[in-house]
């Protein structure tokens, strides 16, 4: 069983979904990321940074949940990093309406000692030089860093974005950012390219349409569970990755063929963190029902052809 | 082993790609699905309709490919359904530039004696009217009745096309077809709401995003081939149906475990089928590619979680 660094927003949201909206409530990558990892029973820790005006609650719901959240950084005559967005009909797109960095505008990400020696990094959507910072901090190479990233960061900070690509195993990303990343429409050309960027493995995240893993010229993919209704996708992926690198930390194992299941965890972490808004449902989550889900997915995927 | 009777336009199409174009080629709803479900060595006979200048080696080719032609009415003095699309770059949307009913405009369709009894009937996409003239002229109820549609006929014969929903067993849809359909976003209500218009069994196909088999509360999904490029669609759809129902008329088990390989086996069909203009990929297949395909898709998709 590996440590676990998890890099990325304690922050503040406020989302609008055709099903209501909500004031300011927990969000932020790795706050997702944590929730999603802490089904594995796993040491992690989340390195992020928070106001004055985040409360205790918070900070106690993620410590009972087992993240040590010691790099968490409290500034207390600062405030939280606040993102608000409303989605469309189709959950597919959204608007942004606010984003207040606050503290996060001088974000240096400081990981715990008693972490640096981790063999497991999830470096969380933020700027590519911070994600970096992680890696550099840390005193052994891990086993396995996995980045995620999105366009934002290809539109403002192409140079660092690929500093630091260059340094991980895995990235995941979504399909409309690894086309803008390549230039290529097809996802599989689109992660040919992006291996030749460095990361050996390639997790293309499709939303409603599941999630492909490439390593060379193996494929995997997971689809995500048919829902009556998205409520929220808001954290899906963070979620996402954090039960892929969760499990992956858990089992030690770093094949290809752990790899398949790693993808099948996040997918059914991923399938809770929209039942709710933001991380409400991720927050109540059991272990019987991460397991009955894990059932719903083998009988939504698993066949028995005989071939000759 | 089950008879199989298809209804189905045996045509020209006329195909232009980001890739190139082609003349008049042989494609047709019928010609797609019985050079699908050639491979399972099974009776199936294709009833349509095509003009004098339908060529010989045509007819001889679908004959060789054991398609019983009995049922194919030849028109001497009139001319072959034609159809001329154009693809967009992206592959998902498309261009009718030429549409000629021809003799299809008056297709009367005639089940040979011998196919009045068989146990599978795929009814392609068609106007529901003479969808409905097959399932008449059945002597005994087939044990599996399979319907592809189009959104035009829910324009245009909606009473029609629900009179014949009603009789069949499975229908196979894309995913924009069923939310025009029912007026439903999420495809799991719109599965819903189809079960309830009468088909146990709803296939919803999702093009490059794989395939959805829903009956009752139960779900399946397969995805498909993540490929480098989709060089020409037509006839995916029909594809996927002539190797779903073919793959049941061989094993004779309509189980919905059973139909999750019958899922599989449609979409490694399918996946050649894009593979070159119009039928030619599917001409020219063998069944060891057929066999790899499958290995690659069970590869694609099948994982060990060990569930507690």
């Amino acid at each position: 069983m590996g440590k676990l660094v998890i890099v990325g927003t304690v922050a503040f949201d406020a989302i609008e979904t055709p099903f209501g909206k909500t004031d300011k409530i927990l969000g932020g990558a790795a706050t997702f990321i944590g929730l999603a990892a802490s089904h594995f029973g796993i040491d992690a820790a989340a390195v992020s940074i928070v106001g004055g005006d985040f409360p205790q609650d918070y900070l106690d719901l993620l410590e009972n949940k087992n993240i040590d959240i010691s790099g968490i950084e409290i500034v207390k005559n600062g405030k939280t990093f606040f993102w608000s967005g409303r989605y469309h009909n189709d959950m597919n797109s959204r608007d942004t309406l606010v984003t207040e960095l606050n503290t996060l505008a001088d974000f240096n990400p400081k990981v715990p000692e008693n972490y640096k020696d981790a063999e497991f990094v999830m470096l969380g959507n933020l700027h590519p030089l911070v994600q970096a910072s992680v890696l550099d901090q840390m005193t052994t190479k891990p086993k396995l860093a996995v980045l995620d990233t999105m366009n934002y960061w290809m539109d403002c900070a192409w140079d660092d974005l690929m500093n630091v690509i260059k340094r991980v195993d895995v990235i995941t990303i979504n399909d409309e950012e690894a086309r803008q990343l390549t230039g290529e429409y097809s996802l599989v050309v689109a992660a040919r390219k992006i291996h030749a960027m460095g990361p050996k493995y390639v997790v293309i995240k499709k939303g409603e349409h599941g999630a492909l893993l490439f390593h060379n010229n193996d494929v995997f993919y997971a689809p995500a569970l048919p829902l009556e209704e998205v409520f929220d996708p808001t954290g899906a992926g963070d979620t996402f990755a954090g039960g892929f690198t969760g499990y992956l930390a858990k089992t030690g194992d770093i094949s290809f063929e752990n790899m398949k299941n790693a993808v099948i965890y996040g997918s059914t972490l991923a399938s809770f963190c929209v039942e709710k808004f933001g991380s409400e449902r991720m927050q109540e989550l059991s272990s019987d029902e991460v397991q009955k889900r894990l059932m719903q997915f083998k009988n939504l995927t698993q066949f028995e052809i005989e071939l000759s």
